[in-house]
C-alpha cells in the first residue's frame, strides 16, 4: 500500500476526551474516528488489525469444531419476553419498534435467537453436541460509553453457543473452548490470564474470564504465587484465618465518638488499629430472612464483596443498600454508628471478623461506639460467611501460596449456562430413550473490538503503539528520505516495495512528500514492527537501514538482502 | 467437513410461503432460516456461499483502489437532518431513540456518515481522489418483505463512496468501478448485464445497474440486438416513429360509448385497432404548469413510463395520479372518457401519439368518445415527449438494431452523485488555487446477500441448486453407500476424505447413517458441483463413480485417481 493512496489520518496532537492510552493512540494513529457517543468508524489501519483478530478467532473456532452461522442484529422482542430478559435486562437493551409497531431489540447477545434456532432444527440427541458461532456486530446502550472502543455501544463480538444432552458433554466442549481461547490469545501475542469467574445471577456450573494484563485494566484479578490458581475479584475466596480466637484482654465500654462517622475517623481520633475495627453495611434482606434488613460486617481494612454478599441466602439479589432513612427507622441510629451489639436485625459477619477480639464498632446509638468487644463473652457469634474482597498477601484458597492482585481487561468469557435458556424457551430433544429432554447450553464470548484496545494498553511506549507481529496492520514500512530530491532513493524504494509485495509481505510504502521526521513519527505512532529507511548516505555504502519498532535496534543491511532480512524476522 | 458434525438442515418438503424458487431452495437446502418477517439467520451452508461472494468483492474493490473502512450500523439522526433525508426518506428508514432519547437510524445506506468522515478528515485536493468501501449489515424496514433474502429487511451490502475535486476524476473512478463490477459478476460465474439507469430524484450525471438475468427477475431490462446498448425499462428511450404523419381519411365524429370505460372495452365493442386508440392519464402538475392537473397520453397498446413522466417540467415529482374526484371537478368527466379534444388542462403526448391519424379517444363527456381524430385538422398538436415504456421490437435508441426485453434481478448499482450530499453537508477541500471547493461524489452498491438468491434463480433445476464453481459451499461431496454395513466402503471414504482435505479441496463427507437415496437427494439439493460415490460394486472393479451436478455426466475413475480427477475439473 502506498501512503499517498491510503487513508492515513494520523494526528500530531493528543486528542482531548481520550482518558486511556489505547483510546488516545487509536485516534492519533488513525485507527478509528468517533461518529457519536459510543459509535466509531473503523479507518483502514484499525480495520486491518481487527481483521487479523477475526481471522485467528475463525481458525481456532473451526479447529475447536464450532460451526459458523450468522444471526440478525435486529431480534424480535417476543423471544426476549419468552426468556424473561425483556423485563430483567436494563436500559442497555435498546428496544425499538418497526413500522408496524412491533417490538424488536438491537442484539447485545444472541442466547434467545440461537435457542430459537436450535429448538426448531435439532430434534434428536444424535445431532448433539452442537457448537455454533458467529462474529457479528452487537449493540449495548451503555449509559456512559467511554475509553473509545473499550466500552462502546456498537462493537464486534465473537459469540458461540453449544448444546448438549448431558452436563458431561457440556464440560467436554467447555474444556475444548477453554483451550481454544488460550490458543487465540497466545497466537495474538498477548499476555493474558484465564481466571475463575462468578456465574452471577444466571447460575450454572462454571465460568472463566480471559483477561489481558494491563495496568490500566478496569478489573482486579487475583493469582496465587504458589500455584496456577487465578480468579477475578468477585470470585476469589477469602479463607478464614487459621489462628485461634484470642481471649479477651479488655472490658467492653461505651465511648462517646461524636466526630467519628467513618472507620478512618475512628482510627485517627482514638488511636485504634484499623484491624481492631468492624465496618457495618446494611442491605435489603431476602424473603428467606425474617426481617426487612440485614447487616453485613467486614473488618475495617477490608471491603465488602457485593457478589459474595448477594449469593448469601438472607440477602436480596440484586444487592440493594438500605437508605439512611430505612436504617434510622429500623435501628434508631445513623449508618456511622452501627455495630453488632444490640442490633435488632440479622447479622452476617465475614470470616475474618469472626476471629477478632477486643475490637471496636458502632453502638447503634448516634455518636457512640463500643470498644473492647469480644465474641461469645459480650454477644453470641452471628452467622459467618466469606463476604470480603481478598487482599494481596491473603493465603490462596487452593492451599498453595499467597494471593497477588493485578489489573486486567476482560476480553473473553466462557460460561456453562446449563438449562437456564433452554428451560425457559422449552428447547428439548429426544434422548436415547426416546424421551423429551431439556438441552444443556454453554456460551462463549470474545470482545473482538475490545482486544484491539487491550493489545494497545499492553503494547505501547511514549511514541506510540508497538504491535505484536500477529496484530500489526502492516509488517513493514518503507521510508524513503527526501525521495523527491533523489531519483536514486526513489528507484530503490520502488524496487524494494515491489520486492516486498512479491514476497507477500504486508507493506506500507510512505511515498508522501513529507519530511523524514514526520514519516518516522507516523511509523512509530502506528506501531509497524519493521522499518526500512532509504537515504542517499546509506545508499552510497550500498546499504539500507533497518529499524525494529519494539527493540529500537538499528542494523545496516545490503540493499539486495533487505527484503530477505524482513522475511527472516 | 463431516455431515455428522455439520448443521445440514435440509428439508424434504417444499416450504409454504416461499414464492420464488431461490427462497424455496435456500430454505430446503438449509442455507437460511427465517427469524421474523424479513429477518433471516444464515446457516453454515448459506454463509459459506456468502463468504465466497464477499471474498471476490474484497479482492476486486482493492484491485480498483478502494480502501476498506467500517462505519457503524447505528447512525445519528442529526446527519440525516443535515442531508435533508430525515424528512424525505419514507418509513423504510427505521428511526430509533436511544436511552437518552436521542434520534438515531438503522443505516439503510451510508452517504451521510461517509460524507461526515471525509469532510472532517480530508482538507486538501492532494488527498483526492479517495474511494472508501465497506461490506456491512444494512437495514431497510420494507413494508412487505418477501422472496426470502431477495427483499429482506436486514441484508449485507458492499457500499463504496468516492470523492473527487472534478467531474473528470469522478468519471475516471466511475469507469474503474464499472469494470470492477463486471469482473466481480464474471468471476462469480453469473450471466449479467450492466444497463443504463435513471438517476432519479437524486440527480447527477450517470448511473448503471447490474442485473443478473433470470426469468423470475422483478425488473425489465432492455437490449439492442444490433449493438451493446442496454438500459433498464425506466431509462430506455422510445424513439419517435420515423413515418410521416398520415393524412386524414375519416371525419371526426362523436360516438356514444356507454359501456366502454377502458381501452380494451373500446377496442372490443367498436372493432377499433388498438394502435388507433389513445389512453389519457391525469397527474398533478408541477409549479411550472399554469394548471392544477396535466394530461399525459400514450397509444392504447403502450404503457406510461412513470419516471419519464416525472422528469417532464410540467409534471410534479414524485408522480401523483389525480383522483377521480379531482378529474371530475376539473374536466367534468370520469377517467374512462378522457381525450385530447376540448380538454381544459395542459396536454403532453407521447412521440408515438404525435404520429397517429384517424384515432379514437374519450370526448371528455361521460359515455362518449370521438373517433377519426386527426392532429392539426381537429386540434393543434400538443407538447410531445418520450412518455412510454419501450416494447420489444422498438428501434434501439443507439440507432442500431431493435430492442429486446428480458427479466433481471438488480444486484448492483453505481451512481455519479455529483455534489448532492457534499453540498448539503458542506464537504469541501482546498483546491489547487487554495480556494474552498465542494467535493464531487460517486456511490457504488452491491447487494451481497441478494447475489446469493439471484445466482440460484439463474442456476437450478427440479432437483435443486446447481452452483457455479466459484460460489459453491463445497466443491466436492463424498457419498459412501451403506458404509455402516461395509468396512471397505468406510475405509475408502475416510481415505478419500483425508486426501481431499490434504489437497485443499472444500469437501463435505456425508458420514450420516442415511440411505444412499437421501444422500444423493441432499447433494443435488445443496448443489455441490462434484460427487464421488463409493459403493461395494464399484470397489470390486477398483473404481469410484464420479458425477457432475451440472451435466449429470457419470464417469468411473480409478480409486487412486479420484482426487486428482476432482482437482483437474
Amino acid at each position: 500500500m502506498r501512503s499517498s493512496k491510503y487513508l492515513l489520518c494520523t494526528l500530531k496532537e493528543d486528542p482531548s476526551n481520550a482518558e486511556v492510552i489505547s483510546h488516545q493512540l487509536m485516534l492519533r494513529s488513525g485507527m478509528i474516528r468517533k461518529l457519536a457517543s459510543g459509535l466509531y468508524t473503523w479507518l483502514p489501519t484499525g480495520l486491518r488489525v481487527l481483521h487479523k483478530i477475526e481471522q485467528v478467532v475463525h481458525e481456532e473456532m473451526q479447529r475447536a469444531g464450532a460451526i459458523e452461522i450468522s444471526m440478525p442484529v435486529v431480534q424480535p422482542g417476543d423471544l426476549w419476553q419468552e426468556s424473561g430478559r425483556w423485563e430483567k435486562y436494563g436500559p442497555e437493551l435498546l428496544r425499538i419498534k418497526d413500522r408496524h409497531n412491533r417490538d424488536f431489540v438491537l442484539g447485545p447477545t444472541h442466547e434467545e435467537v440461537v435457542t430459537e434456532l436450535v429448538r426448531k432444527e435439532i430434534s434428536s440427541y444424535k445431532q448433539l453436541p452442537l457448537n455454533l458461532y458467529q462474529i457479528q456486530t452487537k449493540f449495548r446502550d451503555e449509559v456512559r460509553p467511554r475509553f473509545g472502543i473499550m466500552r462502546s455501544r456498537e462493537f464486534i463480538m465473537k459469540d458461540a453457543y453449544s448444546f448438549h444432552l448431558s452436563n458431561e458433554s457440556l464440560n467436554e466442549t467447555y474444556q475444548v473452548m477453554f483451550e481454544a481461547y488460550c490458543r487465540i490469545f497466545e497466537r495474538l501475542g498477548l499476555e493474558f490470564r484465564p481466571v475463575l469467574a462468578d456465574n452471577g445471577s444466571i447460575g450454572g456450573n462454571a465460568s472463566h474470564e480471559f483477561h489481558v494484563l494491563a495496568k490500566s485494566g478496569e478489573d482486579d484479578i487475583v493469582f496465587s504465587d504458589g500455584s496456577d490458581y487465578a480468579a477475578n475479584m468477585e470470585k476469589a475466596e477469602a479463607l478464614a484465618p487459621t489462628d485461634e480466637l484470642e481471649s479477651p484482654t479488655q472490658q467492653m465500654q461505651l465511648v462517646d465518638t461524636p466526630n467519628a462517622k467513618t472507620i478512618e475517623q475512628l482510627v485517627e481520633q482514638f488511636n485504634l488499629p484499623i484491624e481492631k475495627t468492624v465496618k457495618t453495611l446494611v442491605v435489603v434482606a431476602s424473603e428467606e430472612a425474617d426481617s426487612e434488613l440485614v447487616a453485613l460486617m467486614v473488618r475495617g481494612d477490608h471491603t465488602l464483596n457485593e457478589i459474595k454478599a448477594e449469593h448469601h441466602p438472607l440477602v436480596a439479589a440484586p444487592l440493594q443498600f438500605a437508605s439512611e432513612e430505612q436504617i434510622r427507622q429500623v435501628i434508631g441510629a445513623g449508618p456511622g454508628s452501627l455495630g453488632p451489639v444490640n442490633l435488632p436485625i440479622p447479622v452476617i459477619i465475614d470470616r475474618s471478623v469472626a476471629k477478632m477480639s477486643d475490637f471496636g464498632a458502632g453502638a447503634n446509638i448516634d455518636g457512640k461506639h463500643y470498644f473492647g468487644i469480644n465474641w461469645l463473652r459480650d454477644l453470641p457469634l452471628p452467622q459467618v460467611a466469606d463476604l470480603r474482597n481478598v487482599v494481596a498477601g491473603d493465603p490462596s484458597p487452593c492451599g498453595h501460596g499467597h494471593l497477588q492482585i493485578k489489573r486486567g481487561i476482560e476480553v473473553g468469557h466462557i460460561f456453562q449456562l446449563g438449562d437456564v435458556y433452554s428451560k425457559a424457551m422449552n428447547a428439548t430433544v429426544l434422548n436415547e430413550q426416546g424421551k423429551s429432554q431439556v438441552l444443556s447450553m454453554g456460551c462463549y464470548g470474545i470482545g473482538v473490538t475490545r482486544i484491539v484496545a487491550a493489545a494497545i494498553e499492553q503494547n505501547h511506549d511514549e511514541r506510540g503503539i508497538i504491535w505484536p507481529e500477529s496484530l500489526a496492520p502492516f509488517k513493514l514500512i518503507i521510508i524513503p528520505m527526501n525521495m523527491h530530491k533523489s531519483h536514486r532513493v526513489q528507484d530503490v524504494a520502488e524496487q524494494l516495495y515491489q520486492q516486498a509485495l512479491d514476497a507477500g509481505i504486508e507493506v506500507l510504502y510512505d511515498d508522501r512528500k513529507e519530511r523524514p521526521g514526520v514519516m518516522f513519527a507516523d511509523a512509530e505512532l502506528i506501531g509497524i514492527p519493521h522499518t526500512l529507511v532509504i537515504g542517499e548516505r546509506s545508499l552510497d555504502k550500498g546499504v539500507i537501514e533497518y529499524k525494529s519498532r519494539r527493540t529500537g535496534e538499528k542494523v545496516e543491511v545490503a540493499i539486495e538482502n533487505a527484503i530477505a532480512h524482513i522475511q527472516s524476522l
